[in-house]
């Protein structure tokens, strides 16, 4: 799957050896994280699982370890969730303000699944990331699509490159243990900002969270974000590049709860991590990367993955606060 | 004070054009906007005063507008300030945690001088750049300073090329009206957060918020932070390059109040805003920016400035989340 | 129904004329409340209804205008509740810290559907007469009887000396606007304070607001409250006087939202309000009152029946502040 | 100091053996609370000390224990100076509303001097009896005396029937350790809600916190509270009968911090506590009672203190709640 390029060799730097010497330093992190149980013993997840891979635009790709374990997307199906919405409402300004009339862009400074900021926010919530944010993109999803779930999976399918599926068990599990999201979404319906039932609402959340990928699938999927838009693969618009770097934007200011700010500091991507203890990075203009650790930090985010990206992005000179001088 | 280079004109981009054309969509928006009255008055601004400064890393610069006129620059010394200390407790991340310690780096999601998350983090605040972070900042300085205000100071004229006063008229309104950054003082003192007297840190705050620049002088004196912590005029390295970036990071999630999440959206560069009317802006590699125009929105940032950095951004696809191909 | 005893002759207070004295100063100011639309317009309720009626442990009623009006009798049935709570528990100190361990008995200082004490709190609300405690005592009951609409309906009655009945039509449009009582459900529920589904606490929830009572009938089923947990009409002991006087305790600090404060200081008894407007007052060891104006003042209190309680208990001498010398 | 009186054999009650029966059951409580070091150590107050003092409004007391040692009386100062001010301003209802503007009467639901609802509301504190409310009052004091200080010494000496004396060294060690008080008036400051500096504010307060009072003194002071606002000892009328009622009925609701409503559930009485270990209460036209036991429970107040008034209430048969017909 790897191959040193000539440019890789023009800098000296053989990324393999970045890639072993990161892991070496990131993967004993993972025991002080702590595993979500109910989803780690549904996805046949372990807690000693670890990948990371770095996928250029051009569809090089450096990568090492469990590569090709799916586990439940979780939290990072909330992007692909707002990249439909996204497309559905339209590419306009004007028209993109129905969206953002209803769900902020600001990193919340709380819980992600807090209901104080939401209740003093008149039932807006704070940003499409957070679990209230992801209820209302869903919510927008069913004013636009017959069929939202479906249209999810086949998006996701589209950008792996590979037909996926979606754990219809973890999905009910998901529901089962949904109360909180319950409450979240009654709270917003008393506020008249939801169009459709809880049910409605927590039905398609509930499958988009279970959307099983890979490591190597997310990184590939993830890649038309850092490309303008278009991916790589199927030179296919998915976004307009407008759009495109104001879901990164997103993804660095709140994309990995309330330790947007910490991410921003030490690694400097637009990041988004999901309970599954996978993190989404992406390099604008060079690569998307996936790491894949599940013990968690206190967070909620990839203990591992964490150090992974703060490791990788040092040593590749990856920050987008550095400037166009990377050494992929 | 500008030039066009053989670059412009290879990228078929005119630069004082797009700054024109963006003074043109910015300005009229100023009139929905309110100046801070106690600060205008007293250093003479004028709700009409527009400037936009962008100044490149290797001092060529595009400019219009009031340039010349110097104005306290309020929160904006919060970066500088930062800065120094950085400086101050030394560059390794060990020493550095002496700093982050006492103050953290996440968005508040709170306005710029709330009391209620620093009460429910026991007197830590969530980043430098709002009041109670900036008060902390200013008590590192006294612990390792014997003349914070001085020094910084001198930091801040060498930065911008010119020797620079601070007008002890502002200073002393300052400190009149600071009842509330008292109360947030007093309560990182009551959590034994402070090292020094409330009256010694708030003389401090009131002396850095006093500094007076141009806009010219501003993008001027940012640029280090553009160019890997070497300012560019002087070859001096102010920062560590790993630090300089993280600056950067914070000041895009952090940087403009509550209204983080939508510069970064919108305008995509790392910012610091002022109540004086002057937003900063980095474009890493590239230029530092200084929008000014007094007026300021209901999120206490300059409305004509946020408009006018948004067009920029735009029509010079300056946003980090873009990736390495902009128009300058 | 009214009719004057030698008691009052001899203290020189002709009651009747203090009602109508009370009258003519309370009515006018329902003009400046507001009613509960929906509930209004189910009930047949106008916004001129008014209502006083004074009844003695003895029996001797005073009281004047629509006394005879059923209407839902709302939040007020959080105390019956409460009271069958009680009582289904058992009377020990050790067996009532079953319900106790699951809601305060404090009062809330936020308003009384909210959502934020209850976040911070761990899903434990304040007291239970607030919408978030009763539903908890409902699901206490869930616990303890196998069909607790019927038995409140029973208890009410029986308090009554009529037969009661329940509104179903309320009751629906209860359950179809509870959006924010579901998701205050759902958030008890995702701390595992919750026994029973969220449908069957919200339905019995919803049954017990839409039970109709006028306020002749009110007042008469509260006496027990004030006569030391005996029903003097049956002689029939409802709760142990030492709860019973505890209810009085929690009605006084947390029986009129955010505004039970204000009743202590200028009412002085023990009170428990509904958006019907009614307000049930407790002269302990003299009379139960109620009160009825539906026009509701921004706190979701009676306007004009707490202006009515504030007169009352200024010219009998009514308040527990005051000791054993009032004018009944 | 106590005798039987005939009207105690008649109810077959013996008074002195109940005070003897509730210290056996309070006493050994105290070994799980904890004294406030910093006062204690200045007080020569030991851990062990006890006292309960009951004064019938005739004069007649029952009493036992440390009765005679002075300590600081903290917090519980905050009703005398309450009832200061409300005789300064005036006994009309308009008047009274000059206080009333500045400062609430709703309990808070939150600790004693926190800042968050203060925050919320704009600067006016919730009730009297919390920390910024107390300032409030002081505020007051200072509007309306040339030395607010000697007024209430004075004031508290006449009640006591005693010359009073202010601890200097506990006023200072107050003002030392009032950083928090200082960053709440610097809060209502910045609300113009002071009228006074805050260094003035705070010194009147930290001198009443330091008036130094015995158990005894206490309850012979607070007698008029509970005799319509007359001073049994002198006939002087300290408080129109309304606003003496009030202050119990705020006492009631907001006298022992984050548990007002715990206090009345159990207790039944209008009661203030403070972090001497102090706790008075009202039995309204019969006694004020002053149990003082140091060690305080984790809401800061005295632990056997709050036992042995539930024990009292309880075998007194003195709850509010209860109606006229106690063993007193």
């Amino acid at each position: 799957m790897t191959t040193t390029t000539a440019d890789d060799v023009d800098q000296g730097v053989d990324i393999d050896q970045v890639l072993a010497d990161v892991a070496d330093v990131a993967r004993p992190c993972a025991e002080d994280g702590e595993v979500k149980a109910y989803i780690a013993d549904l996805a046949g997840m372990e807690p000693g699982n670890f990948a990371i891979c770095v996928t250029e635009l051009d569809g090089e790709t450096h990568a090492m370890g469990d590569l090709d374990i799916r586990f439940s997307i979780q939290s990072i199906s909330k992007v692909l969730a707002l990249v439909l919405a996204m497309r559905k409402v339209g590419e306009g300004v004007g028209v993109q303000e129905q969206l953002w009339r209803r769900v902020g862009r600001e990193p919340s400074g709380d819980p992600f699944n807090s209901l104080v900021q939401l209740e003093r926010e008149q039932g807006v919530p704070r940003n499409p990331l957070i679990n209230a944010g992801a209820l209302i993109v869903d919510d927008v999803l069913l004013d636009h699509c017959a069929d939202p779930k479906g249209e999810l999976l086949t998006l996701a399918s589209e950008l792996a490159g590979e037909e996926l599926t979606i754990s219809e068990e973890v999905a009910r599990v998901e529901e089962d243990t949904s109360a909180r999201n319950r409450a979240i979404a009654n709270l917003m319906l008393s506020f008249d900002n939801l169009h459709h039932t809880v049910d409605e609402v927590l039905d398609v959340y509930a499958h988009q969270c279970a959307i099983e990928m890979s490591a190597a699938q997310l990184a590939r999927a993830f890649r038309f974000l850092a490309n303008d838009g278009v991916d790589p693969a199927t030179d296919r618009r998915i976004l307009h590049p407008d759009l495109a770097r104001r879901v990164a934007a997103i993804m660095l200011t709140c994309g990995t709860y309330d330790a947007a700010g910490e991410f921003a500091y030490s690694i400097g991507l637009p990041c988004k991590s999901g309970v599954c203890g996978a993190i989404v990075a992406l390099a604008p203009k060079q690569a998307a990367i996936c790491v894949w650790s599940p013990p968690l930090d206190d967070k909620g985010n990839s203990l591992a993955g964490r150090v992974a990206l703060h490791e990788l992005s040092d040593r590749l000179d990856l920050s987008v606060f550095k400037g166009p001088e990377s050494a992929l």
